[in-house]
């Protein structure tokens, strides 16, 4: 018998009406003769809310403090669509990350799964009982509650389906799937039917905010296929799996942007070896997340160093820098805050050639300066004003081709 | 160093701001050289607010779930108490029951405490820390969430008192402390500075509702002593103790009464052995409390018999006896719902005569008609037409002199 594990996002169960819905899906899901177990995440609204009272105390709440508040949430989800199951005859029970042997390590807020013994969940699916597990949270190994950092239940449903061995783990959301880009941005982005691993991983990473990245991680790592898909309709949405022919058929499979960066320039730094090594590490001590790093060609033994950070951390990453300044011979710290990285991912780039001087070319002929350029074997990503994010990402999805074709009588999917 | 459990019932701990209150006294009683464990319940309002998600879902929700619902109501307190006293230098730290070791049976909504470990709180409390625990659940031993019944976290506070050796278990409320009868209804009723354990456990029982009748109990069988105060103001309260020679001087402690009662009324019952077995055996088994019982004498063979229920069983009560009333030969079952219990309570009357007699007649010389009787060492009860309760109150009040002798300058206390 087929075993599934489907994961509810915040808005799928935003009401009691929401969660009658979803236990009618999962009633039917049942019926057909599938096991199942049900990840789901806390109503919407609900962890902002515990937050919200936590910031009306202290607006810096202890972390494990924090993970006893906002673990909350999805108990009380769980419950009550076990209630609603129930109530349509289904024999369901609800679990706690604890109960189901969700281990992690102690990074409060931000935990990470180290093991999962699943042993009631199995002895549940034995008696023929649909387990409704609280998402985004664990416990540490002296028993306190531990959570996943934001979006941790798609990290939840897909290391269940893992610990399981579960044949397909869904995650219903409140869009149709995942789009060539971002349909509020271009109005003709094509829900994807499938897409590997490495490019919905690099999606994420880049800012596609239809799956925790982590929980790609963990579905490619142990080959978990998984189907992102609406709870709000009955389309099939799309599948995320190993890399097929198919797939690579066309060089580019999407475009994502991410506004959230803000760049750093360090002018006239000594082109001397050991200087970045400094720079970088005053920043990880302080868990700064830096991304792009680009290096200017050095002139009369001075080089211009800059690199991206998420926008919330601009500020402390110049604040530890002007610090660093005199002691490594940093001329001065300048802030960038208005920029965008618009990228191109596809597994198809690998056997295309000409994809970069494309994307460069086109953003170019728009007037689009190009101020820093990643690249990996399936994604080029360019910082940009962030002025000009929607005019490139709509010129790319229109140079590779990633729109419906337009047909009198389309539909919407 | 003294041991003190303070425990803060909802009003108590209903807004981020009356939590702020409430750890400044927190704060106040560890910085005066005291070890202090706290336990709390949910914001007011919040478990209602739980239920009534669960009520839009299903009018009988399963009883493990709702357990898992509404225990994460004390979860929310217990951590923002623990942040609000972080905020001010207090070491604290929020546990669960589960965390601290409370063990219970199994039964789901009214589960009992079985075995408290508290090795958690002990190693807490070796380093100085505060544990803020959160109150009214456990676990079973199947590891399920199981929570202790309206007001169970009173007897987690007192269990705790009684499993650490407490020297103290401190109750905040939104009274201040144990009253002669209810203040509402007779407006000299004074506060009382000492109650005996046994007086605490009839009042609680009788209808007085500041302390849960089961924590009553625990303190007695682990004597310990208990303070009932307000955390509205500096007031000292009540101490809940063993007797002592001062209580003894009055024959009656204080008044309680209870509305919520129904009396069922069997007429025509055969006067033969085994058929009142058979009656409250048939109660029994839907878990009917019966309270009061009284029979009359028999005529012919026959006899009637009473008794009182809670009203919200009393239709059920009356459908199980009308189904046996054939097989056993009763025949007919009479509900009378406009009832009202009213009790004296006092260790005193156990050294001091006259006291029914005086209460029956100050009832008889206001015209109110005494429907049943039911008395034990420290109290006696008269099931009385509700429309009487106050003035039943008010008279018994005045003829054992309970209330504040009035003074030019008095304080309400």
């Amino acid at each position: 018998m087929p075993l599934i594990i489907q994961k509810y996002g915040g808005t799928s169960v935003g009401s009691i009406d929401r969660i009658n819905i979803v236990s009618e899906r999962i009633a039917a899901t049942y019926q057909a003769g599938n096991r199942l177990v049900v990840v789901v995440s806390a109503m919407t609204g609900e962890t902002d809310r515990l937050l919200n009272l936590a910031r009306q105390i202290t607006l810096s709440p202890n972390q494990r403090e924090t993970d006893m508040l906002i673990s909350s949430g999805e108990r009380v989800t769980s419950s009550l669509l076990a209630m609603a199951l129930q109530n349509r005859g289904i024999p369901a029970q609800s679990f706690t990350g604890r109960q189901v042997g969700i281990l992690t390590d102690n990074a409060h807020t931000q935990a990470r799964i180290e093991q999962i013994s699943a042993d009631r969940l199995k002895d549940a699916l034995a008696r023929e009982i649909v387990p409704v597990v609280a998402g985004f949270q664990g416990i540490n190994q002296v028993s306190d509650v531990t959570t996943l950092g934001r979006g941790g239940s798609d990290t939840t449903a897909v290391a269940l389906a893992a610990a399981l061995k579960a044949d397909l783990c869904e995650i219903f959301t409140d869009v149709e799937g995942v789009y060539t880009t971002d349909p509020n941005v271009v109005s003709s982005a094509r829900r994807l039917q499938k897409i590997s691993y490495e490019e919905m991983l690099e999606m994420a990473s880049l800012g596609a905010k239809v799956l925790h990245t982590r929980s790609v991680a963990f579905a490619m790592n142990y080959q978990i296929p998984v189907r992102v898909r609406s709870s709000f309709s009955d389309g099939e949405g799309t599948l995320v799996t190993e890399e097929d022919h198919e797939m690579e058929q066309e060089p580019v499979s999407g475009i994502t942007c991410d506004k959230n960066q803000a760049k750093v320039t360090l002018i006239g730094v000594p082109d001397q070896p050991g200087i970045a090594s400094k720079i970088f590490e005053a920043l990880s001590r302080e868990n700064m997340n830096v991304d792009m790093i680009i290096q200017n060609v050095g002139q009369e033994g001075l080089t211009d160093l800059s690199f991206t950070v998420p926008r919330g951390n601009a500020d402390q990453a110049k604040e530890i820098l002007s610090k660093l300044a005199d002691a490594v011979g940093i001329k001065d710290v300048v802030l960038t805050e208005r920029i965008a990285k618009v990228s191109i991912v596809g597994v198809g780039m690998r056997s295309h050639s000409g994809v970069a001087a494309k994307m460069f070319s086109r953003l170019a002929a728009e007037g689009i300066n190009i101020m820093m350029i990643s690249t990996s074997e399936i994604k080029i990503s360019c910082v940009i004003h962030s002025k000009y994010t929607e005019l490139a990402v709509r010129t790319l999805h229109e140079a590779f081709e990633l729109g419906m074709k337009p047909t009198p009588n389309r539909k919407k999917t």
